[in-house]
């Protein structure tokens, strides 16, 4: 592998990039009109434009990237998360160009892309499922029976569902048929399919995920948990490695399960088998992701591998570098999306300029971002437009460490989730360790952000800026708790 | 502890400011009237300006810095390293005033502080020495026979010397007292005492060193070593830990002299223990150092240890909050220091503003830095003006690491040593472990540069800012190999 195309942008593209660069493999970029300035496009070695900003017209043109990828030279694909990367038919014509694709076969996206199908073969090596039915509903009857015979409150969910539509809680057997009707209307609406299952609804789960490796020799190992359970509406906002409340033989069961689940496709690559951990500790299959997680770096932070690399050296047709025995985790790492939304507005999406943008640096501070300051964040694509990540010896140093972090990322002109994040892990509740996915919708209130909100180093800074140029020459100094400390100093 | 005054400046007032706020410490900056615009001065809660650029007019003003401390209501002083920070006075005048010293006792201070003091305080306890006299030289021809007693060639040493000053080899019986009359009178004039010692001449050594940690309870610990032999004229340009050379037999018995060297001054908080390795791995006592060390990062990334915060904790009277056997390597780190100086132009510091300043960024980088973008770079204080540490599971790959990060790290307007740090870590000496102090005089010369320096990249990004501009709807993209690629592209 000499050259690898990256069909992907911002952080993640960069990620993939740094890497490529350390092995002293070249890169090339694709990105939309609207990228055309960003990091990642100036980052690789060639870069190339293939359409406007649109992902449809863009980054999801298959067969486009495949012929920039010929056109440059490039060997390899690496699709990031997103977009293309969980997309069999992709995978397949990536290989079918003779180009190498930086992720499982289209045969694994297509077993574990069907929530269904994930589930039978899972089930086959033994992987706990959520009680419930394989297969997608005949007729009501026959549904209810089930229902009843698993016990309510239970879940139906669209088999080809995903982001919580088509997803319904049915509490009693009254509310049956009018549930199961809705959940179908709206599957055949959102994903062209009315095929819906049952399971059993766990009701305050954590949501816990194994990231695991295998290469294309049958040789698998796990690389322990991910906690990703403060959430809202299914969308992760924080993650960390390991989990406060995994014990090690919890740990290891889902981390043999979580490799079972892969067996089961004959999985190669990085992948994350999702887990429903409830509050006796028993986990039930989620799904499996076939790709890199958003989350991967805390991984990367308590055992010191470089995931992109191994899935390189997976993609290459190598056996894996590193056995289970070799892994140990290491100290806590807790990330934070960093996303352009106002926790104040109901997490509304904003839009504009990164007037300015200083990130924060210092021991077990990990940046991945994506913008400069002065640059417009196109409406497009997704709010993240950074990840921070704080690593230290303990969780409770982890938090603090994240909450220095915070405070020292300085970002104005656009709304951003960094100061939600300080609220959230300091509540007692995420500090306790005892939290579930329900926790912002248990907890969070807009007002509880007013302590936390970043106006007063704001003005202090822009304060600042005024005064030291105007008074050089006097002992004035303005301060990051937002006062004007003034001495009057005797220089004899 | 509830408010820290930070005696110092730059980067590592914002790594003790830094832990602090983790901590929930307050925080109390002091600067020179050149400083008034650096990061660390708005960082601090507080900040006090405490006298002209010159240090002696300010960071070097013991008493000013007290009085500070006390209307401030600091109750404590870290001095970070170089100005104050092994000034046994200055210690013992913080304790006087009622605050608490975050670092050792003066009588530590003391006792390591001469060299001959510390040679023969750890000779007490057994830690091997190059051999040599332990006391001043009566006169020459007692000189003389302990020299052919010990074998050319021999090292002559000022007693109070530092950084090569009064520092002569010696390598036969005709030229003896000539070198020592020399040495003498350059000790008279730089340090104000003629007291001269000699040892043996080890000829290529390396610079290796063992981080310890005591408590005032009588408790220690070593955190094993770092490797620092890539100096130019003493000055330590690149660290890495672990050693490349160290087995683990020898790594303990260094680290149990360190600890011995430190038991035989009654140490307590962060010391480093300097040892010449010879080619047999045979290490000989140099000297104690008292403080936090600049290069102190690279055993935070392979213990997890966050050694400011533990100096804090032991400063409070607290027991070491971890044992030996708490303490295990994971990884490797190598930090390269950013100095201001022009490597093509026998590293002749060079001053100015930088016009541009983007730090690297992404997985196993840290940066611990100084200064921003558009600031100017005061010529009073040291050079160095950021480290780079590039953390990775194995040496090979934190090379590589630290090879991508300089690359990335853009710095318009001033010159630095990345480049040659850069070429430094990939020459064949450096990668295969097999290099000694010598490493600079031996293999670097200007020339060597020409394919690393940024040259390339440096045009190539601001092309890139002008097209960009102008060309916002055309398929064009500059790319950081210095070349522009033009792909026409098909949008149907």
């Amino acid at each position: 592998m000499q050259k690898i195309l990256v069909a992907n942008r911002g952080e993640i593209a960069m990620r993939v990039m740094r890497t490529a660069k350390e092995m002293g493999i070249k890169t090339v970029a694709v990105y939309s009109e609207a990228d055309r300035n960003m990091p990642f496009v100036r980052y690789a070695d060639e870069a190339v434009c293939i359409g406007p900003a649109l992902s449809s017209q863009s980054y999801l043109r298959a067969e486009k990237i495949i012929e920039v990828a010929k056109q440059t030279g490039a060997d390899a694909i690496h699709p990031g998360y997103g977009f293309l990367s969980e997309n069999a038919s992709f995978s397949r014509a990536v290989s079918d160009a003779g180009l190498i694709f930086i992720g499982p076969s289209a045969h694994s996206i297509e077993v574990m892309g069907s929530k269904i199908g994930a589930k039978q073969a899972a089930k086959k090596f033994n992987v706990p499922m959520v009680p419930g039915t394989e297969e997608p509903l005949k007729d009501v009857d026959e549904a209810r029976r089930i229902a009843q015979s698993i016990g309510y409150p239970i879940l139906v969910k669209a088999s080809a569902g995903g982001g919580g539509k088509g997803m319904r809680v049915v509490n009693s057997d009254n509310e049956f048929e009018e549930q199961i009707r809705a959940a179908k209307s709206e599957a055949l609406n959102s994903f062209g399919s009315d095929d819906v299952f049952i399971e059993k609804y766990v009701g305050a789960p954590r949501h816990i995920e194994i990231q695991l490796m295998g290469d294309q020799h049958g040789n698998y190992v796990y690389l322990f948990e991910r906690e990703c359970s403060i959430q809202r509406r299914h969308q992760k906002l924080i993650e960390e490695a390991p989990s406060s409340c995994l014990t090690p033989d919890i740990r290891k069961a889902m981390g043999e399960c979580a490799i079972a689940a892969a067996r089961s496709c004959n999985y190669y690559g990085a992948g994350t088998v999702e887990f429903l951990v409830d509050e006796d500790l028993n986990f039930y299959f989620l799904e499996m992701n076939t790709r890199l997680q958003v989350e991967h770096c805390v991984t990367e932070m308590i055992t010191g591998i470089d995931l992109v690399k191994e899935q390189i050296n997976v993609a290459r047709g190598n056996k894996l570098s590193f056995t289970q025995d070799d892994l140990t985790i290491n100290g806590h790492a807790i990330e934070l999306r960093v996303c352009t939304e106002d926790p104040l507005n109901n997490f509304l999406p904003d839009t504009g300029r990164l007037e300015m943008y200083k990130p924060p640096k210092g021991p077990g501070i990990r940046i991945d971002d994506a913008y400069e300051e002065g640059m417009d964040i196109p409406i497009f694509y997704d709010p993240m437009i950074a990840k921070l990540i704080a690593y230290a010896a303990t969780r409770e140093e982890a938090i603090e460490r994240l909450c220095r972090a915070i405070d020292e990322y300085y970002i104005k002109g656009i709304k951003t989730t960094l100061h939600f994040g300080k609220w959230a892990v300091r509540t007692e509740q995420f500090r306790s360790g005892n939290f579930d996915t329900k926790f912002i919708d248990k907890f969070f209130r807009p007002e509880l952000l007013q302590d936390t909100t970043p106006d007063g180093t704001e003005i202090a800074a822009i304060l600042a800026a005024h005064v030291w140029e105007k008074n050089r020459k006097q002992d004035t100094a303005v301060t990051t708790n937002g006062t004007i400390s003034k001495w009057k100093m005797n220089r004899s």
